[in-house]
């Protein structure tokens, strides 16, 4: 498959994509999510193959349990898919509507964004979820998954597209990229595609940042911070820190870093350390931080580890101020969070820490889109143009400006014979 | 001047700057206002100096106009720092207020983008005005004018700086780019800077698209279109035409192409043509067209062409459908028209074309910040990530997701003992 050529067809099709109906595209998931409840045996047969293979060529534990695709998950991905079509359209939202003088009214309505390509490693459940955002919000969608579960994905886009083009998406809705090679041939169709969301490393996000002019959307890294402040509850401190590391070593809002305010070192290390080894974390930390409690001396250069494993990095900071310093230079704008009992100092480290996730007293691993309650995510952004955070539906949507006139020119308005009066009218549907 | 160094701090500055009260932002405004005005003869000689340069060394008269600053520019920059002052505040928006669960709140709450560099030619008012949006916003911004209006760009520069420092801006708020290989180090600093805003030529913006890994926002051409539909009045189109060609022929919304429904093209081609040559303007065109009307033939691969100067290409079409298909595949996404009395075909041209503007019988010439009733704009974006179409203070800010918490760990919503209840809030001022 030529997939430059794919996609430009794809584009030629996107017009078309983003002016279906809500009606149609609610239709064509409810088409897709009963493809694959009824093709089932289909997909855990493919599945199973795939965890062969995998468990096979020697593929890690924890890896292996992202690439099943079992009865779970397939009940996942189904309530996720009703939940979606429950969810308002996100399209033909008008967000502006004035009139700039009589008979000419401008209105700004939002419309997909286009053709999106997304790239990501291993979860299967990953794909249905992406496509049925897609869907939803308009955007023909170019998709390539990892290698280790490339049966299962081809039987679950197989009967997705077969149901959604039956329900009446066009033929350049979705398209399957299945070499390995054809990504960097995605990553060259800058002309056809206007947006990538890369999901995986951050080696494997880094490489797509860097060989592309589409933009991209998505993080490398997730080095997310607690800062333990001087007003901090040790009763509730420890749990959050133990939750933040432990509850997922392997996911970008789990925590790398620990802050401590030097004034409460001598109590909290010591606590924290307790309760962290405890819970099978290998600490490490500056001079100072290994004079209180036992753990490997580290280099101040290396505070910008993401670990992903049961391994913390501690540091004693003289202020807040300080800890926020350390957090903008070294982190990497995820999620990051103070605990603390004093409010000023929360609203203040919210103010100044330059992140996607400012927290007070909770743990880093509620940065997730179904834990914000948008239902499905595309990704979490640590970008700051477009979206940030956890990306629903909103971010796969932009808008344009329509304007409506009867006749009107700018020679009039230049010359002072016209004015404009700018009256902003209730939204009407557009 | 090393200016990476300079960017690192202003970086460093960026969450103070971000922290500002809206009285202090709003005060510096004032001040700076204050201050220009107070020493204007100190600009309009600096603006002087410039200009005898510029007309030693042979610059066009066109571009002479933008590199005036007189006493019409001073109180229009003026002006639009008043306006500025009167907007309410972009930042500290409260855009969402959910409670995830008893104890556990979260808001996403806009905030500045950070640090943005701006390079601009010409035009020393676009200085002023980026600068007041960038103060208003919160954002810090590396300012590269150009080298021809440099005197007054120095003088404007140091007026502003030394006026907004004094009323409580950080130092690293603004920063003068004035050696041309600086714009090479400034597109090298994306670890400090966050977007670029290059003003320009379509050369000079294709450049910095071509060399940075800073997310862009602008616009590299206009290729802006002009459909004539079947059903249009012949009455309304020639003015509209004869408008967004030649009131201001240098300008990204300047129309460069007319396409005509084949069914009208007998009638509406030589009435046309005939106010179109009475305004000066040379047509281009097919062969078809050419038979028309007096036209030089043309290639159908020059139809992506950027004339700004007094040239229109012109085609024939089949139907409403080949004339998106043309504007999708030629065009620049910047803004395109439909001249039409039939509502139907006007919705479906706007809801099929992929461009920031979609207009029905008015000038493309209205696609301009100003004239939707912005206030001032930072430039227009062809681009459909972050902002689309003319870009004012709302094009400058993002926002962060604040979780205000009473020590939740995600265990315990991952194991089942505790499950969100997602109540949407009033939002409250953050």
């Amino acid at each position: 498959m030529d997939i430059r050529n794919e996609v430009r067809k794809m584009k030629e099709d996107s017009p078309a994509m983003a002016a279906l109906s809500l009606e149609i595209r609610n239709r064509a998931l409810a088409d897709a999510a009963a493809a694959l409840t009824a093709n089932r045996e289909e997909i855990f047969a493919a599945n199973r193959a795939d965890m062969d293979a995998a468990k096979e060529s020697g593929v890690a534990p924890a890896v292996m349990k992202r690439l099943k695709f079992d009865e779970k998950k397939l009940t996942d991905v189904i309530e996720g898919i009703a939940d979606l079509i429950r969810l308002p359209d996100p399209l033909s939202q008008v967000q502006l509507c004035r009139e700039l003088d009589e008979g000419l009214t401008l209105q700004r309505v939002t419309c997909p964004i286009g053709v999106i390509g997304i790239i990501f490693e291993a979860r299967p459940d990953a794909l249905v979820q992406i496509s049925a955002l897609c869907i939803k919000s308009g955007n023909c969608a170019v998709l390539k998954g990892g290698k280790e579960t490339s049966r299962t994905n081809k039987v679950l886009f197989n009967l997705i597209y077969k149901a959604v083009t039956a329900s009446g998406l066009p033929k350049g809705c979705m398209l399957q990229a299945e070499q390995h090679n054809e990504i960097d041939e995605l990553l060259s169709c800058h002309d056809c595609v206007d947006l990538l969301i890369p999901r995986g490393s951050n080696q494997f996000v880094q490489y797509i940042m860097n060989n592309t002019k589409i933009p991209v959307m998505g993080h490398a890294d997730g080095v997310c911070h607690i800062y333990a402040d001087e007003f901090c509850d040790l009763e509730k401190a420890i749990p959050i820190l133990v939750d933040a590391k432990t509850q997922y070593t392997a996911a970008c809002n789990a925590v790398e870093t620990l802050l401590v305010h030097r004034r409460i070192a001598g109590d909290f290390l010591p606590a924290a350390a307790k309760a962290l080894t405890g819970a099978g974390v290998k600490l490490r930390g500056t001079k100072e931080a290994a004079d209180i409690i036992s753990c490997e001396v580290m280099g101040e250069e290396e505070f910008n580890t993401e670990y992903l494993e049961l391994v913390l990095s501690v540091k004693l900071v003289d202020s807040l101020e300080e800890a926020v310093a350390h957090i903008n230079r070294f982190g990497s704008h995820h999620t990051d969070c103070i605990l603390t009992e004093n409010q000023e100092n929360a609203l203040k480290f919210m103010q100044l820490t330059d992140s996607a996730g400012v927290y007070q007293n909770c743990s880093t691993r509620f940065a997730d889109g179904f834990r914000y309650g948008f239902g499905a995510e595309v990704g979490i952004s640590t970008g700051k143009i477009h979206a940030r955070g956890p990306v629903g539906l909103e971010g796969l949507v932009t808008y344009k400006y329509k304007l409506f006139g009867s006749g009107q020119i700018v020679g009039d308005y230049a010359s002072g014979k016209k004015s404009f009066h700018f009256k902003n009218l209730d939204a009407i549907s557009s």
